[in-house]
């Protein structure tokens, strides 16, 4: 349902939830995302694009939020890269339908409707903020290591 | 959030359920579908691998439901082109956090959930058996030739 790029952009987005005061390295990034580089760059510009993050690309470059982790919702990151759209007319163009949507549209709106309701809801903070259960991209061992790499920076 | 193969395969499941028990002429579906007839034949060769639609390709080729519309959800019709999956262990394969879904996840995991019990409540014949309202694919004047049209084969 969500494409591979959807669930890249999400878990870089979290990374960078967990900083969101400090630039995060690119190779550090594409690291703890486990997201191919060349991918990841692709990624990164379309939420750049979005103004969701700031940085610069190349050697030595990485990336921020460009808002607080608080600010940022799942949908935001979501529509940057794959955006969920409600159907609002017949796709099929049936002039007799219009916004009268027909029983099969009506039930993908809905579905449409659904989702953005629930990840409109669901912020980068709420995400990374939790303090108990496992954490995004974090295991114990990654969490501790990640503190420090970035942190020499 | 749906693709087209899975925009284009409901319309089809959808003209199909209007008339059960008939050989739909695949350039009949292709007119009434909206769907460009080489991309329709790739969408009909994938709902018949999943044993959806019986038929023939080919001039003087059609296909009926291989079940009765009340038989044939939404769902079944998604999976067949375009499987919506829930998330059961961490798709970053952290060894901590196995089935213990985080945050990012859990959320992800639950869209789909919510998706699959919407699509897997609809039937076909709920989506083409509606009295009042616009009806999928048809506008009024189509429905009438299309009547006429099949019933002529």
């Amino acid at each position: 349902m969500f494409s591979q790029t959807t669930e890249y952009a999400l878990r870089a987005m979290a990374l960078l939830a967990y900083y969101p005061d400090q630039l995060v390295p690119t190779p550090t990034l594409a690291e703890e995302t486990k997201v191919p580089p060349t991918y990841l760059a692709k990624v990164l510009q379309q939420l750049s694009g979005a103004d969701l993050i700031t940085g610069r690309r190349g050697v030595g470059g990485g990336y921020k939020l460009s808002k607080a982790p608080e600010q940022i919702n799942m949908l935001d990151v979501i529509n940057a890269v794959a955006p969920i759209r409600r159907i609002t007319t017949c796709p099929l163009g049936l002039a007799d339908h219009g916004s009268n949507l027909c029983p099969l549209h009506r039930r993908m709106d809905s579905a449409a409707k659904v989702i953005i309701e629930l990840f409109e809801g669901v912020t980068l903070a709420d995400l990374v903020n939790q303090r108990e259960g496992s954490r995004p991209l974090c295991d114990k061992a990654k969490a501790a290591k990640l503190t420090v790499s970035i942190s020499k920076k």
